[in-house]
C-alpha cells in the first residue's frame, strides 16, 4: 500500500508528491511549521490528505508547547490550529480535522497538559486509520455503480496519495477491481500541477490497473467517440445542496459528461461535506501562484510579464452530478435531502462517529 | 510584422516555433525534405502556414530536379508534392496549396523546365502574399462581430505564426483593435504543445493586446463567471456542412461556450474549406507521438511505460458554431448553404481567384 503520511518517532513523515513519479522521497517534519509549508507547497495535497496532515501537524505542534499550564497550552494550541487552518482555503477537511482535535483537547481539559499531548497524537493517528477504513467503505458502496468493462475518466488525483492510503475516486476503482470487474481508466493530466500524469498514472500503474493518460483538452473528444462510460472525481468541499468544489477543470468535465449523457460521480467521505454552506457559491476558491502555469522545472515557458490566472479549484453545480459516493452509500439527487440524511447517519451503513466529533467541535 | 515563413536566396526560411518564446531562431531549408521535416516536427504549424510551407517547399523541390525533360520533371514534381502532402494529414491547406502548384505546372507544361521552375517560385510567393491579404480581409469582415470591451477566448494559435503573417482568429482581434475597439484576450495554454502559452501569448504581448494566460481546464470556470464574451478559434479543415477540425480541445471549448450561451466563431480562409467532405466525420485526425504528452524538455514526467493517446485535433460539429469568419464575409448557419455560396464567390466581397486555381487542380 502507498503510505501517503504517517506519524513516526514523534515526527510527521510524508511522501513528497512534487517529486513523484521520478523519486520516492519522504519529507520528515519535526516542527508543525514544516507541515504547514508542506501543505502550502503541495508536498502533500488532496482534501482528505490535507486534513490528515493538519491533524498530525497540530498534534506535532502540541508536543512542542513548552508549558505545564493548561490555560496557556489551550491558548497556544488554538493558535497553532488557526495557523495550520490557513494553509489552504478550499478543502474543508483541513478545518474539519482541526475542529476535531480542538474538541478532543477541550473534552480532556481537566487531565493536564501531558496527557492531552498524548491524547492528541492518538486522536490524529485514529483519524488517519479511520480515513483508510472510510475510503474502503466508500469504495465498496461506490463500486456498485461500476459495470464490468467500464472505462472511467478521472480528473486530478483522488487516490491513495490524496487520502490516508486507499483513495476516494480511485478507491471506488480499486474496489470495483477487487470485486472482479475489468476496469480501464482514462486519466486527465490535470494542468497545471499534473496530478493526473504524475500521481494517478503512478498509482494505477503500480496496481496494474490499465490507465491511459490524456491531456485535459482531450476529454470531450473521447466522450464524443463513446470511449468513456463514467466519470468519477474526488471533492475538496461539498455544500449542503451537493454543489462540489474540486480541482480546476472538474466543472468542464462535468459539462462535457452531461452533454454526452455520461454519468458523473463525486466520491468523497462525509467529512468533505460542509453543511454550513447552502450552495457552492460560498466556497472559497484558492488562487495559486502564476508560476505554476508559466514555469516548468524552474524555466519560464511563457513570454516575460504575461498576465496569468490560476484558480486551483472550480465548483460543479449539483445538477451536473449523478451521485455522491460516500462511506454511507451513494447519495442521489435531490442532494439537499440525501446529504442531510447521510449526515444524520440515517442510511443503512451509517457510521455517525466522525460527524459527532465534528459537531462537537 | 512577424515573419513566419519566406522565400529567400532560393531557400525557405521559417521561424522555429518550437523555440518561441525563448529564442527567435530561423530555420533555413535548402532541400524540400528539410521543409517536410520542419512541418512534421512543428517548426512551422497552423493550417494556413503549413499550406504555405508546402507550396514553398514544393517550389524548392522543383529547383532541385536535375532534368531538362518536361515529362520527367512532371513525374518527379508530382512525386515531391505527394511526399510533402503526407507530412501532416488533418489540415486541408497542405493539399490545397500543392494542388494549386501542380495545376500551375500543368498549365505551363509546354514552356520548358526552366520557366516552370521560375513560375513555381513566383506562384508560391504569390500564395504567401495572398494569404496575408486574405487574412486582412477576413479580419475586417470578422471584427464586425466584436464589440468594444469584449473579452475573447481563443484556443491554440491562429495568429500570424499560423499563417503568412497576420492571423485568422488573431487577425480578427487585430482588426478589431485597429478599428478602435478595446479587446482583452484569454488564451488557453493548449496542451500538449503549448501554442497558447508560447505563441499566442507571445504574439499578443508583442502587439500590446492585453492577454491573460489560463490552462485549458480553466475555460469553463471563467465562462461560468461571465468573464468571456466570445470565443474565436482557427480551423485546420472545414467540411461542406461547417463541421470544423481544429486543435484538440476546441470541441470542449465549443461545448462549454454553448452551455454558457457564448457565441463561438471559427475564423479561416476559404482555402480551409474542403467541399469534398460532406461532414466532419471524414476528416482524418492525426495521432502524434506520445512523448508530446509524457515528456518535457527531454525529461519524462509520467511513470515509465504509461499508455498515452495524443490526437492532435478534434471536430466541432457545425451546430456549435455561431459563424465562420472568412475573407468573403461571416458565414452563418445553415452552413451547407452559406459555404456553398461563399465558394461560388457569390457573396459581396467575393474573391474567386483562389478557388478557381483550386478547381483547376
Amino acid at each position: 500500500m502507498i503510505r501517503t503520511i504517517a506519524w513516526q518517532d514523534n515526527q510527521v513523515v510524508m511522501i513528497d508528491q512534487r517529486k513523484l513519479p521520478w523519486e520516492e522521497i519522504y519529507v520528515v517534519c519535526s516542527d508543525y511549521r514544516q507541515v504547514i509549508e508542506a501543505i502550502k507547497t503541495m508536498v502533500i495535497r488532496g482534501a482528505p490528505a490535507i486534513g490528515l496532515a493538519a491533524a498530525l501537524g497540530a498534534a506535532l505542534g502540541a508536543q512542542g508547547i513548552p508549558t505545564k499550564d493548561p490555560e496557556e497550552f489551550r491558548r497556544r494550541f488554538q493558535e497553532i490550529c488557526r495557523e495550520i487552518g490557513t494553509a489552504r482555503p478550499t478543502a474543508v477537511n483541513l478545518a474539519w480535522a482541526l475542529e476535531g482535535l480542538l474538541a478532543k483537547a477541550e473534552q480532556a481539559a481537566g487531565r493536564g497538559v501531558g496527557p492531552i499531548k498524548n491524547l492528541l497524537i492518538r486522536e490524529a493517528r485514529r483519524m488517519l486509520a479511520e480515513d483508510v477504513a472510510v475510503n474502503r467503505a466508500l469504495g465498496r458502496a461506490g463500486q456498485e455503480v461500476i459495470r464490468d468493462g467500464d472505462t472511467i475518466l478521472t480528473h486530478c488525483n483522488a487516490g491513495a496519495l490524496a487520502t490516508g492510503g486507499y483513495g476516494t475516486a480511485l478507491g471506488v476503482i480499486r474496489a470495483a477491481r477487487s470485486a472482479g470487474k475489468k476496469i480501464r481508466v482514462f486519466a486527465d493530466e490535470t494542468r497545471p500541477f499534473l496530478q493526473g500524469t504524475r500521481l494517478t498514472a503512478w498509482e494505477l500503474t503500480r496496481d496494474r490497473i490499465p490507465v491511459t493518460l490524456i491531456t485535459d483538452s482531450m476529454a470531450g473528444y473521447f466522450m464524443k467517440k463513446g470511449l468513456i462510460d463514467k466519470v468519477i472525481v474526488g471533492a475538496d468541499r461539498i455544500a449542503a445542496n451537493g454543489d462540489t468544489a474540486n480541482k480546476i477543470g472538474t466543472y468542464s468535465v462535468a459539462v462535457l459528461a452531461k452533454t454526452h449523457g455520461i454519468p458523473f460521480y463525486v466520491a468523497a467521505p462525509c467529512s468533505t461535506i460542509d453543511p454550513r454552506l447552502k450552495t457552492g457559491e460560498a466556497i472559497p476558491i484558492e488562487e495559486r501562484d502564476e508560476t505554476e502555469v508559466t514555469h516548468w522545472a524552474g524555466q519560464c515557458i511563457a513570454p516575460a510579464g504575461i498576465s496569468v490566472l490560476n484558480p486551483a479549484f472550480d465548483v460543479t453545480p449539483a445538477s451536473y452530478i449523478t451521485g455522491i459516493i460516500t462511506e454511507r452509500g451513494v447519495l442521489k439527487p435531490p442532494f439537499t435531502r440525501s446529504i442531510r440524511e447521510a449526515l444524520k447517519g440515517k442510511m443503512k451503513e451509517g457510521r455517525g462517529k466522525k460527524k459527532t466529533d465534528h459537531k462537537g467541535g
